[in-house]
């Protein structure tokens, strides 16, 4: 099946998928809603990224199926003589779907877009609850040399 | 001292003073170069950083002089309902004035400024190697609620 999978920046028509998916998921259910109409604010976070150079919103696709999504965010800083980091954020795949490889695709293409745009690193963070997406990520060679803080406004 | 302290959106004129501080440290005396004159890279991370509406370069100062750094990111994203994030990286203080509540602030206006922008999360991570840093957050009500993942390309 890997073959046919296509990882391509996303279109506004991709959008109530991508929703879709986040939304079915443990951590995603708490906090979406995936509703007809979507919400505005979807819709205004979809704008705010695509209008954004620094910002790409990525899906996988099998056919005219989107299976997959993930946010690369690529900044600028002064640290490492001003070198530019690539952050993945928002990696889901449909759980129709999962364990098939889909996710090490997006990782993969994540990891050659940061190479191509000329980040030194690319970096990500993961919930403590999802224990398996860690050693999916440190199979791809990431280590978790840092702790992930957050604090919700 | 506190009360004298200013904390601002740095210019160009403070980009001596920061790499200097980003040099005096344990890890980043192994990562960064500063000579005079400053190699171009960081010229060059300062004018993308300052140009770029989603990042902002912010310096804590006593008088005329820099005692603190960091920066913020300002992320729109899909997941949250389309909700806007803050990232904190590259916090660093004078060696001079640790211990004098320079991060305390630094961070306290970070938390503000993503406020006033409308995040509903504002993050960062911490190198494992400093654990007081970690404690210094979750001080300041952040909590590692997640592994941070790095890749170096």
């Amino acid at each position: 099946m890997e073959t046919n999978i296509e990882v391509r920046i996303a279109t506004k028509n991709d959008l109530d998928c991508i929703v879709a998916m986040l939304a079915d998921d443990v951590l995603g259910r708490k906090r979406e809603r995936y509703e007809h109409p979507l919400p505005d604010s979807y819709l205004q976070a979809f704008e705010a990224i695509t209008s954004d150079p620094n910002n790409e919103l990525v899906v996988a696709c099998l056919g005219n199926e989107v299976i997959g999504v993930q946010q690369i965010t690529f900044t600028p800083y002064i640290t490492h003589q001003g070198g530019w980091r690539a952050t993945i954020e928002g990696v889901r795949t449909s759980a129709s779907v999962r364990g098939q490889g889909i996710g090490t695709k997006l990782i993969t293409w994540a990891i050659q877009r940061a190479t191509q745009r000329g980040c030194h690193l690319i970096q990500l963070t993961t919930d403590k609850e999802r224990p398996d997406a860690l050693r999916f990520y440190e199979r791809l060679g990431f280590q978790a040399t840092h702790e992930g803080l957050k604090l919700r406004l």
